[in-house]
């Protein structure tokens, strides 16, 4: 079995956390990784149900999906967290308490985001519809030594899954045998872009 | 590695919930299972903060434990729970969810606990001082078909941990050789009564 190990996707909204942490748990399932991703979608619901974008609610989040990947982790899984988590405080704490923690910082320019803008987020939060809108009325405090940072808007997915993989590798989480096998077909195919 | 389950003891406070998943997991430990322990000091903390005792929160509070069980099941832990969780229906939505759940009744006499009352929580509410108080003045539905039905006015713990052990070897969680162990002494010790 695996050792387990936090990869934590910290980064603006649009900057491509979901997507590559999807991606990273595809490719380690079938290396037959044990693996969980925490997105904001399922812990919205599942833990943090009634938590607004306040400092502290936002703090408490975290800490409560750092929770459940401390105990993934301290068990052989390998936990994938993609939160804003826009505070260095809130990650720094996870760090202390989580071995293997991975932190991968998001780094893409807010411009580019807000250019891209999928979900047409950016434009509601510029015209003030949306409060509390990280990295437009909300801080983000970047992290001052992450193990990863990756710009979506110059690098491309497949090489950023790579070095996800690598810096595992170093870890000694999976073998480098394992990270250094290309991506299947299919996943070769949906990974050519971010979002 | 040993398949995951679920240990889900529910009963009234003061029933030997804690006492009895604190045993069974340093048992389990020895015998070299993944176990992870949530109980309600832990997940109060850590999960469950600002939650209160009405309906709505005592049913939140449930499906937040439930949901790390179920992520701990899946990946080969012995997650086990030890909360009041009064409520059937919030009990019943889990079994649908995790596999290998297993329903510990911890059905205690209230007369008895009222006696027993080592926190002094009883008398507290009997008083009115602890409003909302399970079993006294807010409700316990009982499981209709738990998995095991422990009384610990009657059982002794060293019973108790065999038959739930024993229980974890049907669904094959461990071995029959390793249920049949004795305790090492050191366990043995500690478990000579409840509370």
């Amino acid at each position: 079995m695996n050792s387990g190990c936090t990869l934590w996707f910290t980064g603006l909204s649009g900057s491509g956390k979901s997507t590559l942490s999807q991606l990273v748990a595809t490719r380690l399932r079938a290396l037959g990784a044990r693996v969980e991703v925490l997105d904001g979608d399922i812990t919205r619901t599942l833990l943090c149900q009634g938590l607004g974008f306040s400092r502290q609610d936002r703090e408490e989040n975290i800490r409560r999906i750092g929770f459940v990947c401390e105990l993934l982790s301290r068990n052989g899984v390998i936990a994938i967290a993609a939160a804003i988590s826009p505070y260095r405080a809130s990650r720094d704490e996870l760090r202390k308490r989580i071995p293997n923690f991975i932190e991968i910082h998001m780094n893409c320019p807010v411009e580019v985001l807000i250019k891209r803008d999928v979900k047409g987020l950016y434009k509601k939060a510029l015209a003030g519809e949306i409060k509390q809108f990280t990295g437009i009325s909300d801080p983000y405090e970047s992290p001052a030594a992450p193990e990863l940072t990756i710009d979506s808007s110059k690098e491309s997915i497949e090489s950023s899954v790579a070095r996800i993989l690598h810096s595992l590798e170093k870890l000694q989480i999976i073998s480098s045998a394992i990270a250094d096998l290309p991506a299947s077909p299919a996943t070769a195919k949906s990974v050519t872009t971010f979002s």
